[in-house]
């Protein structure tokens, strides 16, 4: 007997990158920090004590929840600590969004979205990014007219990179008519000023995502949080969460990433170069990358080179170095490439340039 | 503007028992177990390298899941990991019953059920257990004329800690229309053989909840299992399941505890002989205990004991002794007091005894 039901019966999990077990593989497929994480880290792990698992952990995570608000000049009741990105993406859809009602992103996005809407049965409202993968202007209305009751936007955008203008952010939330979740999974890698908390003060159907798998280099950890007004982080907190989300030394660990910001500064500034420095170099090898402020590219593969995205993925993958493919709509001859240390991204370029040279 | 949907505005959350900061309390209210983990699980952290946090964990911990099939006797493919047991109960509510279908429970029982039920705006169909805290001979013929799809039952139960007959678990499954959850969470303290993972050979309907909570006294490091029917367990790990659910410490540390198979056998072995010789002690004090089989007693508090339950709880409480009372029927007049170690028990038994002695 088959006793799932329908809506999960239809859809299909989603598909994660791939996580190889062989250590000598180049991995720039996943979006993860090629720097270690803090050295705060190793200290708290070195003075833990195995007994205090014992007990369970704090509920709500008071503390990271109180480092995070100093950080953002927030109120801990701004605050909701998650096991990853992941699980304040779905506490917002099954907080806020009955089964039915309709969930707003753009074409493309982050393929987790429609994955999360179809566990909760809500039909997708999708609209396309513009050529240069900007926000349509009548974007807002439309998800109005839809009578979206939730819309999703990762800033700076997944797959592209592209970043929006931060008065777009904010008018996008005053004319929305739904909760808009601004996804900043990739907002550390910015290179410039650009802050968007202080937002939620104004308002209150915003609520913005951070994890601290990219810029904390913390992929293997699972923790993030969201800020937003309290009348959303509240019943997030006190209702819908999995009572103690977060196990005890996740939270100690990020307590301390969070706290050492000069560090995780310092791998932003060497990530945004190397950013900066493969697309120039992946430019005179005739690859176009997108306008990137995040932690990888979207580059263009031309046919001339290896007959284009998914040959040179593949042979890419032979010699031991993996990006990622997206067989899409408007993805099909592009490739993401997450930006490694400089030591991968010149291997990446020797690699690349080899293939174009046996042509 | 209030956001929420109307299920979640009407809800109330889950309340978890007191986790006091202060060391010195001797904490016997929610049901953790008093000795610590195995040493396995101190050598996984000393050997931990920080490092290996930068990437993402295994995505459906592939280890574990091979530890506890063998510890079962069955596949991996019969095993989901998840945070806790709490992840599971979300699971098998999202995967499989709609919102509006009804979900079944007795009543009294873990509490959480009813606010899962809530989350996903299930109806919830509860019959009272009998005057010993048995299951009614009708209960599985009533869930199905309630056309109820899931059942919730804890084995052994709470806050009773009563164990149901192998062949009565095994008759439920067969007469019951829904899945079964079986929420064995409390399974390792029954002292005598009790082996039900091998049901779900012949139980489609059946899923069997286990957690590292407290029988591998790891509550703070939130690791639990599901045992069922592949084809229950594969759409709840490979489509509702949060993608990485687990962070990569925790799953190190479940495999080296559920390894260890010596060292929690003693510790369970230590808690039974506590567990009787709390309960005899109790008796003798005017005390009468249910017939446990978990590391917890549910007991009844005459009135000529300092005015009873409530008042025993405070008084408790005001020396530092944290027992938990549930104020709701039938549970009025009763405290569930978790095993503790022999000096923690001891002290609890002497401040009772203080008390009574004043009157």
């Amino acid at each position: 007997m088959n006793f799932e039901r329908e809506n999960i019966r239809r859809m299909a999990g989603y598909t994660s990158g791939e996580q190889p077990d062989n250590e000598l593989v180049i991995k720039l497929n996943t979006n993860e920090n090629p720097y270690p994480p803090s050295p705060q880290v190793s200290e708290v792990l070195r003075q833990f004590n195995p007994e205090s698992l014992r007990r369970y952990p704090p509920a709500t995570a008071q503390k990271f929840r109180q480092l995070a608000a100093e950080l953002h000049g927030l109120d801990p009741g701004n605050v909701i600590a998650t096991r990853g990105g992941d699980e304040l993406l779905r506490l917002v859809i099954t907080t806020f969004v009955d089964p039915g009602e309709k969930i707003g992103m753009t074409d493309p996005t982050y393929s987790l979205y429609p994955v999360l809407a179809q566990i909760q049965n809500c039909p997708i409202v999708e609209m396309p990014l513009m050529a240069d993968w900007s926000l349509p202007a009548e974007f807002a209305q439309s998800m109005n007219d839809a009578k979206v009751k939730l819309t999703f936007l990762v800033n700076p955008h997944a797959p592209t990179g592209v970043l929006m203008p931060i008065d777009q952010v904010s008018n996008l939330a005053s004319e929305l008519n739904s909760i808009l979740l601004l996804d900043e999974a990739y907002i550390n890698f910015v290179d410039h000023d650009y802050q968007t908390s202080q937002l939620i003060k104004q308002h209150d159907n915003l609520v913005i995502l951070r994890t601290l798998s990219k810029g904390y280099s913390l992929a293997g950890l699972r923790f993030g949080y969201g800020l937003a007004d309290h009348s959303l982080i509240e019943p997030m907190l006190n209702k819908t969460r999995d009572s103690y989300n977060l196990d005890f030394i996740s939270q100690l660990i990020a307590e301390a990433a969070i706290a050492d910001q000069d560090y995780v500064r310092g791998n932003w500034r060497k990530v945004i170069i190397e950013r900066n420095r493969l697309k120039v170099q992946l430019h005179e090898l005739g690859i176009i990358c997108a306008e990137s402020q995040a932690n990888f590219l979207l580059a263009t593969i031309p046919e001339s080179i290896n007959s284009g995205a998914a040959e040179l993925y593949q042979q890419l993958k032979e010699r031991q170095i993996l990006v990622r493919y997206f067989n899409a709509a408007r993805l099909g001859d592009k490739l993401r490439i997450s930006v490694g240390t400089q030591e991968e991204n010149n291997q990446l370029l020797s690699a690349i340039k080899g293939l174009v040279d046996q042509h």
